[in-house]
């Protein structure tokens, strides 16, 4: 968080220029971190600020919490979104969760926070899954009329190319010939037929070079063609169940000739506008793209096409784009992409499928 | 394993200029890998090969031992060494453990086993901990009169210089600038002290740069005195009491006139000799200590001495060493180095103590 200037710019605006979501108000910071955001809504006014965080980097934020003169308003508490009770009402409350006996009177549990803040974005925005503890402290405490910190998030594709492609298939090409070499000195030396796992040393090494999605700082000159939203999200009322598995159709317009489709690009931006009934009166937008001055430690991510095709203007690619969690680790991204090229002469071109791991 | 050619010749002469521990034997692979071991003592005339493997890399050692022809000798088993059960005698038990019918009958559970085969050592020997399932496997296994390969094994201690202490200290002090700039630029920028978290910051990186032990392939002119064994071990009555704890002082005279004791370095070797009751009949070594002719993956390991005092010809260094497994993670090493430098003169410099970590 800290050392990305577009990141911390784009926080720090967002609450700065609207201090009247803040003044007098209870926040909530999921995955505070070394605290900075729930500094910045103290010194903004907020009443009370809960800044919560899962791992030891709690001592850190209230070490920095006292140091800046914030402690009487900001309350750190280390757990997890799903585990912690905000001691806010009804401290008795720690101890009976659900309390019946104060969700009857209405008096805790729910209806505590005017405003949620976090840096909860992953790459590509739904790496690390983090968004469903924000979910989590939005059901249990967000106030009717309460406010989402960004408010809404949306995931690109874009058609793009680049020089990455050849690089990995002669970095695969390498490794596998490095491999036969080590297969044929194995019998050589040693009497043992290695050869018996070419096959799963391919599959291995395949994924790695051209099926994991690649961390890449994008030229805004490498896009060959129109960007598409393949998920739009309001963080007001997105479920678990709508991020776990995300589904689009797009179509892709190429505007250069005689290019190559070497990837498709995935990048996010998150907007700040506050909600319907509180809306923001300076809205702030975090963007991810490719830009020529530099980026977002988020940089883009390259999904290789393997063999690339050629492409032209006025071609355009149809993807059929889904993202899920891996079975292995809910935290990483299984991606199914099957692209259709359709010329600008008409001829369409059979569909190619690819999978491609964010891991 | 199988890209480091010293430690592949050293394993495949252990075996086959020693066929008579093997001909007709029933042999254990502890952590076989891909299975080379396994297959090995197949082909030098094993009547029988357990091959335990905790990972799925189990699945690959069962195609390689079909694909070499030795599927009806070695037998693959995915588990840990803790809790597998052999099923040379008495399938029942694999159930009843312990079987106190079989036991009492001498006839499974123990005593199987003629030859221990194991590829264990870690980095300085003992990081990774594996050992512990090899005398896991010994005890609960190894006929009286079996053999352990390999044998034996020690740990060692050196003087050396280097350049890695000034570049490190170098690295270190490039990190505490540009933290501090950090700390400036968020204050002026963003209006939050970041400063109280120096100290936790620079203790951080102090630890990562210079109390950390470093890989490295030393070269023989590095040392500038004699090593001395800090840790001797025989494979075949070593208790994991016995390594959970290694203690040593050692006297480590310098040989070299004005240079500096830039760090000292750890290695390790161990032998292949069978046991006093049935001895190799030629003898093998695995030495990972520095070598003009390249190394092995396990390097050497440098303990940095920061600041490096200046030693000559003639003086000696009292080490006190103590090395014990991590509280947060057993497979890790925390090192307590405490020196005298004795002078040639005569004089005696007071000790220094530093914390070295293993990670």
């Amino acid at each position: 968080m800290l050392c990305d200037r577009v990141r911390m710019d784009a926080y720090h605006s967002a609450v700065f220029r609207n201090p009247h979501h803040f003044r007098g108000k209870v926040v909530l910071d999921v995955g505070t971190g070394s605290g900075i955001l729930a500094i910045w809504s103290a010194q903004a006014g907020a009443r009370k600020v809960y800044a919560v965080e899962a791992t030891n980097v709690a001592e850190h934020a209230r070490e920095l919490v006292r140091a800046n003169g914030v402690a009487d308003i900001v309350e750190v508490i280390q757990g997890t979104m799903e585990d912690i009770v905000l001691p806010e009402k009804g401290e008795s409350c720690r101890f009976l969760n659900p309390c019946y006996i104060c969700s009857f009177l209405n008096r805790c549990q729910t209806f505590e926070i005017d405003v949620i803040i976090s840096e909860w974005m992953g790459y590509y925005l739904l790496r690390e899954s983090m968004f469903d503890s924000v979910i989590c402290a939005r059901d249990r405490w967000l106030n009717p009329g309460g406010v989402m910190y960004p408010s809404h998030a949306r995931m690109w594709l874009a058609p793009i190319r680049s020089g990455l492609g050849d690089k990995k298939m002669e970095d695969f090409e390498i490794a596998m010939n490095d491999w036969n070499h080590f297969v044929e000195d194995t019998q050589a030396y040693y009497g043992v037929n290695m050869n018996a796992l070419t096959k799963a040393y391919r599959a291995e090494h395949e994924k790695f070079y051209l099926k994991s999605s690649i961390w890449n700082n994008l030229h805004p000159n490498q896009l060959i063609g129109q960007p598409a939203v393949v998920k739009e999200m309001d963080c007001l009322t997105a479920t678990v169940e709508e991020i776990r598995e995300v589904r689009a159709q797009v179509t892709l317009p190429i505007n250069q000739d005689r290019t190559r489709l070497a990837a498709l690009a995935g990048w996010f931006d998150v907007h700040f506008r506050g909600s319907k009934q509180n809306p923001a009166v300076e809205e702030v937008e975090l963007n991810t793209a490719p830009d020529e001055n530099g980026g977002t430690h988020w940089g883009q991510q390259v999904f290789l096409m393997t063999p690339a095709p050629r492409v032209n203007e006025g071609d355009s690619i149809n993807v059929s784009f889904s993202m899920v969690r891996s079975k292995e680790n809910h935290r990483l991204m299984d991606m199914d992409i099957t692209y259709e090229l359709h010329e600008a002469s008409g001829r369409k071109l059979p569909a190619v499928a690819t999978k491609i791991f964010l891991e």
